[in-house]
């Protein structure tokens, strides 16, 4: 096992953690260090793989020559200026969504790995659903024909503590922005204007008056004159929902349907079944999938996908989104920069 | 008005009220005598229908020379001296199900409608249920080639009371019949042997001690080496249930699913529907169907559909399960005479 | 059958037509007159109902005292001078939505109706759909809490002819307005702003040249500060489709699921289901229990329900969306006065 | 990661494979040994699992002191002796169902597993299916109340070359032992008495003549005077098709639905959806689970389940149904001793 490719994580938080799990379980791979402030948590993480060494301090994994690639996980406030470092390290870059929370730094990062020369990778890992890629096949193969409108909805089951929106950038940069990956992924269109409504309906009070939201519609135009939606919410007691469709002039497609198992309860009280409860249930294929290829498209020196670009392109109309509901207009993604 | 088809509905149980309501809202119909042995019953099945006459005398709506046709909603045990007495009037009939509760008096009921030269039409009324129509259509066609296997099941909210089991003959002519007519319409194919085990698990002790039974699974040999099966229940707690499976060489059909509205509940236990709860729920759409069918043959002189020779074949293998459960063994049909 | 509600019809298009065939089943009830500025489409409506006639002066019909109550199915743009010429002749009124294409003119008839006293009731048949009520039922019962997020869906199976859009007023007064009254009823509150996006993507250039869309995103606020979005398309291929999710504090209930009959079809190419395919498909039973209610409502002399305000507040919400495309802003509904 | 529990694989057929690249991701596991006669193969399946080495000497894998179990998954004829064999040589057992082909080599086997005091584990992984152990708890905790009637299905994708057949035993050792471990499973009741259907209609003739059959209606009376019946096909061309439901006092448990991925299509011909294809699809997680709980048993020193006795109990039940459809007469399962 020790011809694998060499990586480490930084960040060890539940993504952290997940992403360490499905690394020891990943042939051809070697997870040689998890780096977090908290090393106590970075141990944690580093248990079930054989071989892993926790530390607190993210530069000297950077500095280890025998790493080829880091998986970051850490809070998005810090994700632009870890891909820099990273980049400047020379290694391969896995990162988390949004690649920022602000296009500065977005783009420092972005020059960062193009001077570099090494690969990143974004965390769009819906991508990396079966069902997500057959529909983009459906769709990009063109057996709906002309696309018209899309919907795209994530709910999470209850919104998260303050102090983490204050760091992930809240609804805009850290769902929202899974959403307008998948629109623009499905349809292969960019987003050129948007709309958004917004509120907070049940936010703590503290989260209210720094201006957070927990609910919000955001219409978007795509250059070809398409519509799309995406909804959000940030409390479904049900669990953790998921899903987009597609209308074209032949047809329409949908991913969604959220059982957790096969199972259905028929009593006096009508028919249950149960629900995805965490994104982790719904996606845990998919998360393991987008490592994997992150891998193999290291192996084989090939271009890993979604890439910067999209990173940028989804955290430049987030961002518009935002600003919408800000200033109760529509706002073009170009104004942006 | 005047100038439709003048009908009588002989037993006003909630059958024949159910047929009463039909009827008086079937455009080309009119609905002129209801008998039922308890008159204050008859008037109650009679008014939602404008001019139609209550009687406790079926003898007298019989003797009405015009009157067309009988719509026969009594007691099993009854159905084929019924069926006799109106076919010697020069009645047309419409039968519910079973067309008799043995084969003699099923034999001289059919024997009196070939000698009057009525119509007669039996209520199987999957028959008319656009699912089990399309299916068969599916399946005539050839689109699923030879055919395999066959999976029918009839579940019942509640049992019946023992005195109503008394006049019904109990689960097997009075239940099962419907899936054996389902199987032999689907396939179009004879039942050769039946093999039948069959419980009773929860019936009154009066019941049980009557040979009555709740529960059944029955085994069918088709006419050409393909199997059936059904199951059957007289208690479900969540409704109705009614669905049907072929299995053929190109794939299967299914019958099914058996939501009452297009509403679901998510909550923090899940997602709930409802279901079905009673067979006017589940095919209120075929029992209007059947007995428009059942008219447009009367008015258009063709022959109506299913017939009574549909009636003595489900009796016979209805039959020859029963005889399976009590000897314990295979029944060919044909032992049935 | 002479003594029941005697009634007649205006308007012998197809729901005209519908409607004749739903009155003509209805017991208590007599359909006493059709009109339709062609007769001969007049005398077909009028088929099915024993003792209706046929003609193409509406004049005539209200000017008949014995007629109590008239069913408006003309085009869009004569219903609000059709209910106030009702009004004046003090027959009772059921009209198709919208109200009006227009807020002066729904005035105008409200008035009319109001200084007669005639009851009005206006054809948002979804309001009458099981699934639709018992959402309504659990949503004002508080069972799903404080409401957050509304989502409504129309699609219709193809565009309609451009010369029926000029007398409809096209997607927003005629399909949008569907949506409107389904948020306003299934969350009881009203809606405060509007913006809408709006596209042609496939009406005939002559459509799209006199501003007609045909795809549409409409996000509205409601008077709680709750957010509901709106998503219609004229145009899918695989027939009508209709949807409604209330998401609130304590989960989320919706109505959907398309599906025309019970029947699956499994074979190698997956597992295929029908759907939907015409709005009499998914509402046959919502229009018939509608004009019951109606009905109900004369004989009772109780209020009928959706009533003209409700019209008029779904007119003013689709006609501040209409004004939102145009301008590129929210637009609030108490701007259009 | 050279102090996780030793394993060796006896058979590197599709499932050997599977269960290498299962053992390959498995924490505190060491595949040491893959045993095939054929040494390429075992070269294929050792490939994914670092460290290992193929043989095509089981015996001296059995001989490897360092060895602490083995997986079992060669044909269902060398069951018995390997299980007996690797029991005398100390090593703890996973073996693929069934346990064996006849009760007196079962017998044999089972006995030296007691007398050498090692564990055995049977494959039955449907028990590690979150679906079917919810399904279980449900019923185990009495929710359901007293049982009544249970369905059970397994479909395989297309019938087996005969020569597997010829190792398998067929359908009734095969297949349908799978569908008697469920009923037993998830009632928790024995199996008192059988009647089987069974016929070859698509077979090839080799096949036929051989007496192997393709379809079968199996009938299992069961303990407490409940029914059972199962229905196995070993071609469905929508793929490989598992289910199972529960009838009991209070309601229905069901576990079933078969869709690959969660994406529906729409369009001019309908709603279609993919399916499952093959047992691992179904199956993938609880392959992995099984395999997981039998090295935490090893780990903990608990007692693996199911059982050797789980393995005769569903092999007798198995040779029941083939007697029964050789007799043509009920089978009581004490019969085979």
């Amino acid at each position: 096992m020790g011809d694998g490719v060499r990586l480490g994580v930084i960040g060890a938080g539940p993504m952290g953690r997940h992403h360490c799990r499905t690394l020891a379980g990943l042939p051809g791979v070697q997870l040689v260090t998890v780096a977090d402030l908290n090393v106590e948590t970075a141990r944690l993480a580093a248990v079930g793989a054989p071989g892993a060494v926790a530390t607190d301090d993210h530069v000297s994994l950077l500095a280890d020559a025998s790493t080829a690639a880091v998986i970051i996980t850490t809070p998005n406030d810090t994700h632009a200026a870890l891909i820099a470092e990273a980049a400047r390290a020379g290694k391969h870059i896995f990162c988390e969504k949004p690649l920022s929370r602000d296009l500065a730094s977005a783009d420092e990062a972005l020059a960062a790995v193009a001077s570099s020369g090494v690969k990143l990778q974004l965390g769009f890992q819906r991508r990396f659903d079966p069902a997500y890629r057959r529909a983009k096949a459906m769709l990009s193969g063109g057996e709906l024909g002309a696309l018209e409108l899309v919907m795209s909805t994530t709910r999470d089951p209850a919104p998260p503590a303050v102090d983490y929106m204050r760091h992930s950038g809240g609804l805009f940069t850290d769902t929202l922005i899974h959403d307008i990956d998948s629109v623009r992924y499905l349809t292969g269109q960019e987003i050129v204007a948007v709309s958004t409504a917004a509120a907070a309906l049940f936010l703590p009070p503290e989260g209210r008056e720094e201006g957070f939201v927990d609910t919000a519609v955001t219409t978007l135009r795509l250059d070809s004159g398409a519509l799309a939606v995406v909804t959000n919410s940030l409390r479904a007691t049900y669990g953790y929902e998921v899903g987009a469709e597609v209308l074209g002039e032949r047809g329409k497609v949908s991913v969604g349907q959220e059982e957790l198992t096969r199972l259905r309860r028929f009593d006096d009280s009508g028919v249950r079944s149960d629900h995805v409860v965490s994104v982790l249930d719904r996606f845990g294929e998919a998360f393991a999938e987008e490592l994997a290829s992150f891998v193999r498209c290291l192996r084989e020196g090939t271009e890993p996908s979604p890439s910067g670009a999209d990173g940028r392109a989804a955290l430049a109309a987030a961002l518009a989104a935002k600003r919408s509901h800000e200033e109760g207009r529509w706002v073009e993604v170009a104004e942006l920069g």
